[in-house]
C-alpha cells in the first residue's frame, strides 16, 4: 500500500506517546503539539516526526491552517478536550478523528448521565440540594482538576460543615458507592459498527490510595486528611471473565443511545463515560491481554485507531470516522 | 506434526478465553461450554471454534456424548469446579485433563488444612467454635460466593455480636493474618515432574480493596460498611526475587504430598490452594516476566497445558495427564 | 560480531533473573554467585551459565580472583550492595559495571539528601532531634531491614511514647509525606550522555498495603497493628503523561550533580534514590510500556545493561562503564 498521505496528530500529553506509537506501527508521520517545555517526551521515544511548539493550548486555533496544508488528522484524548474546551474543539475546522458532538454530552455531567441511563445503565444518584441527602454523597466540584477538594457527606449538617472552605464552587452531589473502581476501554468502530474490549485499568489516584496505608488508629488522632483523588498513574487489571458478557453488552447499549462513541470508559455501576481515547489505555502500548486474544500481534487503542484510519481510507469512508 | 486429533473444551467463564488462546497457538480446536446469554466473549475474541449453549451448567451431561464424540479434553478451572460441583467433576467420562481426587481436597477446608499442613507449609490456625478465639479470626461462610458476609471477629463476644444477621450459616473461623495476599501460580508437569512457577497477581476484591480509599475519620462516623472479599479482576505483580527458591521448594513440597497437582495458587503464608488453572494467570496472556524468563516466546499457563497435552501425545502418555 | 569475551555476573538475588536474561539476549554468558540454597530460581529459569555457591555473601572476595579469571563484569543490584557492604564493594577488583563511588552517597541518608536537594529536588525535611517534630513524621531506623518497626508520629510526645520498644535503635526523623508512591526507573548511559526512563512501579509492602483492606471500625476495636514496609512485589504502573516532562528534567538534574548515576529510583517528592538497578524494573523483563515506544523489540533494563557493555566494547571504552 501506498504511504497514507494523512498525518496523525495530538497535542502532546495524556495519550500522545500511544497515539504516536501506533501510528508510526501503522505507518504514519506524526505531528506533536506541545506547550513549551513539554516536548521532551516526544524526542525521548521518538514519537513525533515533527514537533509544533506553542505558549499556550490556547493558541491551537492559531496553527489550525498548518495542520490542514500538512493534511493533519487529529485524534482527540483527554487533555485534549479539557485544554481546548469542547465549544473550542467544535469549531475546529482540521480534520478530526470521531464525533464532536459527543463532547458536550461527556463534558456536562447532567447530559451524560442522561445518556448513560437511557442506556440502561446504573448510574449513581444525584442529589439537586444538600437538603436531599439521605445517603454517604461524594461532593464534587464542577471543572476541578482532578478531583482535588473532593469530599464525603453523610447528611446535610456533615455537608455545611465541610463546604465551608469551598463556599462559592459550583458542585454535585453524588450517591458514593462503595466498591473498587475499574475502568474498561471499549473501542467503536463506525465502518464496522462493532464494539471491541481493548483492556481495563485501575486508576493510581493521590492521595486517597495512600489513605489505606495509614492505620486507622494513626489516620484518628494525626491532622486531619483531606482525600483528594489526583490522578496520577494507571495500573492494568483484567476483569473478572464472568463480567465480560454484561460488560459488552452495557458497551453496546451506549452506542446505540448516540451512535458515536470511540472509547467510552465505564464501570459496572457506571459513574463516567470518556467519549475519546483514555489515559488507562497507555499500560497497554505493547497491548493487553484482551488485545492480543484478538489480534494476536502488538495492539494498543492508538494503533487500533490508526488501523480505523487506514480502513477508512481504504474503503474511501473518511467522512464516517471524522466528525 | 499433523493436527492434533483433540479439541480442547471447557465452560465459558473463569480462564477460559487463555486456555481457548493457548490451544489454538498450539494447533488445538476449541469447543465453548456456555450459558445461555454468555457466548459473547467467546465469539469476539474469536475464541471458540463451536459455541454449545446449556440453558444450565448443570446440564452439562447432558452433553458428555457429543464432548466424547468430538475428542474433546475439559481442562477444568475455577468455575468449572464450582458450577458441576466436584461429585459431579469425578462422574464424568470425557476426557478431564489433571487429576480428579484433588477436587475433594481443595474444595474441603479441613483437607484442605490437612494437605498444606503435611507439606510443612505455614497455615493460619483453625478454630473450632468461637469460645475458642484467642486472637484475630476472619469468619467465612461455607459456599460463600466470593467472600460476600465475610468478617472479621476478635473474641467469642465480638464473633456472636457480628453473627447475628447470618444465624443459620455453616462457617469457619480462621485466624487472620495481617500481611499482604499475593499469589503464586504453578504448573506442574506430570510427564517430567516438574513445577514451573508461571506468574503472580493480586486479587482485586470488592469491597475491601476500596475501603482504605476512606479516610479513617469519614469511615468511623459514616455508616457502617461491612467488608466483603467478591474478586471482581486480578492485577499482575512480581514478588520479591529472594522469596523464589522458598516458594519453588514449597510447590514442590505440596507436589510431594499427593503428587498430581497442576497449578496451586498459594501464599507463604498459604491460606488456600487451588488444583486448576486460576484467574490469576489472566493478565499473562501473552507471557508474565516469569514465563518470559523461561520460554523466551509468548507462553500463558493456558498454553503451556495445551503443550503439556501436546507433548503427551507425542510421548503416548495420555493416561498421566487425564483424570 | 564475535562473541563477547566479558561474562556477566551477579549474585543470585533481587533482579539477577532479569539481568541474566538480558545479558543472554545480547550473548553473553552468564555467573549467578548464590548462597547455598538459593541457586533454585537461576536453574528453573536457565538464567545462570555457571553457579558458584557461596555458604555466606561475605565469602564473595574470596571468589574474585576465580571472577576475574572468568573476564566477568559484576553488575551490582540493591541485594549486592546491601549483602556485601559499599565499603566492600569499593575494594573490589573485579570488573565493576557503574560508578562505585555513588554506592556511599546512596547509603547514607544524610548524603542522599544533601545529592538530591543539590539537584534542585524537593524532599521531605529530616527532623535533627523529636524536640523538632513540627508535622508528621516517619520515623526510619538505620539499616532497618525492609522498614520494620518503622512508625508515624505526629509530635514530640507521640515520638517518646512510640520509641520505647525500639530504645538503643538508631533512627532518623523524616517528615511524612501524605501521597501515593511511586517508582521511576532511569537509565543513565555515560557513553551517550543520555539519560532514558525505563518504566515505573508500585512497591508491595507489608504490612502497610494490607491496612487500608480491613475496616477503621475494625482497626480501631481490634488490637492493635504495628505499620511494616517490608517490600515483597511490585506491581507495574503507567504514570500520567503529563508529568513525564518534569521527570526527566528531575532525572537529568541528578545527572548533572554526581555525572555517575546509572538506574536512579524517584518520586516527585523524592525520598530515596538508588544508583544501580532497581528491583522495580522486574515486572518488565519482556519490556516496559516506556521501553516498548523507545526500541520497538523486548527491552528491559537488564538487557538494556548488556547493551551498554557491548557498545563500550564496540567503542574501546569500557572505562566510561566500569567503576
Amino acid at each position: 500500500m501506498a504511504q497514507p498521505k494523512y498525518r496523525i496528530a495530538t497535542i502532546g500529553s495524556h495519550s500522545a506517546l500511544q497515539i504516536f506509537k501506533g501510528a508510526h506501527d501503522e505507518g504514519f508521520k506524526t505531528i506533536a503539539v506541545c506547550k513549551k517545555g513539554s516536548e521532551r517526551p516526544y524526542k525521548m521515544f521518538n514519537s513525533a516526526d515533527e514537533i509544533i511548539t506553542l505558549n499556550s493550548y490556547r493558541d491551537f486555533p492559531k496553527i489550525q491552517n498548518e495542520l490542514i496544508k500538512k493534511n493533519a488528522i487529529i485524534i482527540p484524548h483527554g487533555s485534549f478536550v479539557t485544554y481546548m474546551g469542547y465549544e473550542e474543539v467544535e469549531k475546529l475546522k482540521v480534520n478530526y478523528y470521531g464525533n464532536k458532538k459527543i463532547l458536550k454530552w461527556e463534558s456536562d455531567r447532567y447530559l451524560e448521565r442522561q445518556w448513560l441511563t437511557k442506556s440502561g445503565l446504573k448510574v449513581p444518584l444525584l442529589f439537586k440540594k444538600p437538603e436531599d441527602i439521605d445517603r454517604l454523597v461524594i461532593v464534587k466540584f464542577m471543572g476541578a482538576e482532578g478531583g482535588r477538594g473532593y469530599f464525603l457527606a453523610k447528611d446535610k449538617k456533615d455537608f455545611y460543615r465541610k463546604i465551608k472552605p469551598y463556599q462559592l464552587r459550583k458542585y454535585v452531589l453524588q450517591e458514593y458507592i462503595i466498591g473498587v473502581p475499574l475502568f474498561i476501554h471499549y473501542f467503536y468502530s463506525s465502518l464496522t459498527n462493532e464494539i471491541e474490549i481493548m483492556g481495563c485499568d485501575i486508576r493510581y489516584e493521590s492521595n486517597v490510595d495512600s489513605l489505606g496505608r495509614i492505620s486507622a488508629r494513626d489516620q484518628i488522632v494525626l491532622p486531619k486528611i483531606d482525600p483528594s483523588y489526583v490522578i496520577v498513574g494507571n495500573i492494568p487489571v483484567v476483569v473478572r471473565e464472568s463480567f465480560l458478557p454484561r460488560l459488552i453488552e452495557m458497551g453496546e447499549d451506549v452506542v446505540k443511545t448516540l451512535e458515536t462513541i470511540l472509547t467510552p470508559e465505564e464501570e459496572i455501576f457506571v459513574f463516567e463515560i470518556s467519549a475519546r481515547i483514555v489515559a488507562g489505555t497507555n499500560p497497554f502500548i505493547e497491548g493487553s491481554p484482551y488485545t492480543w486474544l484478538k489480534y494476536n500481534k502488538p495492539m494498543s487503542t492508538g494503533r487500533r485507531i490508526a488501523i480505523e484510519i487506514k480502513n477508512a481510507m481504504n474503503k474511501n469512508q473518511m467522512k464516517k470516522i471524522l466528525g
